[in-house]
């Protein structure tokens, strides 16, 4: 039978992680005092076995059986050819994507859910705690762990807690328990609620909330899980990336281009990080992480030493950033509001190995929806920004005739996100691009931390 | 790898789908003269290429390969041991699913969507009319339609129009236009407005705009589509059980026990019909369609003619049925809330091939949650049904000691329904069991039509 899906049997799937920090060199974090952070400084927040796997540099790391399992519920994930999307396009262009919308969450944040709820369980942990903004990776770890067995609490900033009943009833539905933020359960909450006891939160105070929870368990039975920017969460994504090689190798075709919308960082990393490791072996690959023009922090923010919350209380971290206290505009796509960037992605940046693109809101959903039409997903929005991109590159290759290979990642559907498409049809959209005044005030706040060095790996 | 999941590949999808008219009687559905309806009097409503396929008696109908080249998007769907649900119940039992939400539409619905927008286009049609509640039906349609390339109009349920925002996006994301039901765009919507400005709509009445506004469009361009009852959908729905035969195959079990939920028929009679076509020919196995207590048709309505909507538009079926006035009470199973039957699956019923069970609307979803917590997946209310019976059945192995085999059919997910989950977690939802009173009142309308005779095909 005629597919345009290319599966891959349970057999085949990856068994491994890869890890990119064999690659390259990066800037450590750095403590209040300046010097680099020492694992035992974060061990009240993470579990051992996990922070040590933050610093790995082992290439190949192994993924646990349990994970494996967990995995099979929706990997290996389809890798689709566009057909019908390129016919609308007219493009010359092969256009792949890797479907990552069909997990029990839908989206790829359960590839590193479970691991982490793992890892937790074996170190000893009976609770997670974390923040939420949209939903997205609070869902997530609910449904992981309900599958290893902890307790999931999760505060969810109180104006998409409050839009949002659907996400807090599919935590609930999972056994997780979800707080508006800021909540009256933790010191930073009450502190809060106490001068404004009608704020919408923010992550920044749901970050905080999180980590105090977690803290100050007294137990010690109670960790912090965070869905992005930290290595570790970009080691388990690769489990994508390295998938899609295997499948694309059954086509007989490689990459000319690969995309991926980007926030944290977490689900461009797992497409893109195999296909990096390829390029710095010089192979000839074009790598696009993709953001919204109204929070461009590879595209219009530096790289630099800043806080990875808005509160202060992690680590300086070396990454691009638009300044910590930068309060993203409203931006349907809640997964790319983020100030900061991996700092694993940020290092690839500076080293030219990957070439940052910023698209706007109305563009995406514009194509986004063209994509609903012609394959038949719906599109998560932080998704409908990498597929913009694409039909920009299927455009020019439209033009020049060149038979150019593009893959993308389809992070996530947009099924919990339709309102946002409501407001598209409704013409109720805003691009919210932000000025040079804006961006350069939102950037003071890092200017005496230290300066990272403009490392070079290759 | 270990993995729960039996997969097919795309060459062993079935090509055909089984067509159990082949193997049983059937009373004729009558007109208003109370004698047969003959194809021509259809043909305003369908084209004839699926009247003749609704009254066919081949026993394979090939699959045409445009609609086998669509459900290669989302099929073969996986079959899945539910290894941590059985777990959880302590049962003996071992209990596979079939999952039908890895559909673009979240459910089975575009299984029979998809050749009926393609029979239409063959048939020279341009747009489809359709009536939706909850909305499963209508986005479904709208899939299929974009894919095809027909426009499609979609009548849907005013209160369920205003209280399910996302469901219309949902649709309008896939070019399908909905307006709430009843509308001033027909004759019917006009009348029923003009008396009660602020009605909250109803199927019935929402069927009949939609056949209105096929059957008067005077370029003969326009059909109607229905998503349940009819036997050509029926049909098409069998592709679900003939792929879970296959896959059940590899395991090397079979099943003692198959279930479905049952509202109009099609996902039941999708899992079921080619394991009563076994049975028929003398093979062990028990069938359960699963109705709610709320909408007991088949458990307490009895078999006669009647017709198929409120406003007696339709032919009369030769049915179990509450009554064509039968209003059912509002459970969260939108697409279970339904006074008829397929008529099939109704005679199957008669021959006593199938054994009907009824659950309640709160074990349902405690049923489900259960599930979630286990398996990962947040099931539709309406698969909550099933999922109530198998955990009866689970329980009864469990006490017996006896290995049963138990198959079922997960219709659809849960993610646009999570309101419902949300009113459960909150303790507000209701079983509305129906008194005797109420079914005799509401079953007194079809006392002066013709009685169907008690066929036995076996």
């Amino acid at each position: 039978m005629k597919t345009n899906t290319i599966f891959l049997s349970p057999d085949e799937m990856p068994r491994q992680w890869y890890n990119i920090l064999a690659d390259i060199k990066m800037n450590p974090p750095l403590g209040p005092d300046g010097k680099p952070v020492t694992p035992e400084m974060l061990a009240p927040v993470f579990p051992m076995n996990l922070i040590e796997q933050e610093v790995s540099t082992e290439r190949w790391i192994t993924i646990p059986d349990e994970v494996m399992n967990i995995y099979s519920i929706w990997r290996p994930s389809p890798l689709i050819r566009a057909v019908n999307f390129e016919k609308a396009l007219g493009t010359p262009a092969k256009i792949y994507y890797k479907n990552e919308s069909v997990s029990p969450a839908g989206s790829h944040k359960p590839n590193t859910a479970v691991p982490q709820a793992y890892y937790n369980k074996v170190f000893g942990i009976k609770k997670l705690t974390t923040e939420t903004g949209a939903g997205q990776w609070g869902s997530a770890l609910s449904f992981a762990c309900s599958q290893i067995g902890l307790e999931c609490k999760i505060y969810m900033v109180r104006i998409s807690f409050d839009q949002k009943p659907y996400r807090k009833a599919q935590m609930q539905a999972w056994g997780g328990k979800c707080v508006a933020s800021p909540s009256n359960e933790t010191n930073a909450g009450r502190a809060i609620l106490a001068k404004d006891p009608n704020t919408p939160g923010s992550l920044g105070i749901a970050i905080s909330e999180a980590v105090e929870a977690a803290v100050s368990d007294t137990t010690g039975q109670t960790r912090y899980a965070l869905g992005s920017v930290l290595n570790h969460v970009m080691l388990h994504q690769t489990v994508i990336g390295l998938e899609a090689k295997k499948q694309l190798e059954k086509t007989g075709d490689y990459p000319d281009i690969v995309i991926g919308c980007a926030g944290g960082g977490s689900n461009f990393a797992g497409i893109a990080f195999p296909f990096v490791s390829d390029k710095m072996h010089g192979k000839k690959v074009e790598i696009y992480p993709v953001e919204p023009i109204a929070c461009p922090t590879l595209t219009r923010g530096p790289f630099v030493y800043d806080h990875g919350d808005t509160a202060r209380y992690t680590p300086l971290l070396a990454m691009h950033s638009l300044g910590h206290a930068f309060v993203p505009p409203p931006v349907h796509a809640g997964g790319l509001r983020y100030h900061g960037m991996s700092p694993i992605v940020s290092q690839l940046v500076t080293e030219n190995l990957l070439t940052p693109k910023a698209v706007s809101q109305i563009d995406a959903f514009k194509a986004g929806v063209l994509f609903a039409r012609t394959e038949g997903m719906i599109p998560a929005p932080e998704s409908n920004h990498a597929i913009a991109q694409v039909v920009i590159e299927a455009n020019r290759a439209k033009e020049t005739g060149e038979k150019k290979v593009i893959l993308f990642n389809l992070s996530g559907h947009g099924l919990l996100d339709l309102g946002s498409y409501e407001k598209y049809f409704a013409n109720e959209l805003d691009n919210y691009a932000i000025s040079d005044e804006d961006l350069a005030k939102s950037e003071a706040v890092f200017k005496d931390f230290p300066k990272p060095q403009l490392l070079k790996s290759i």
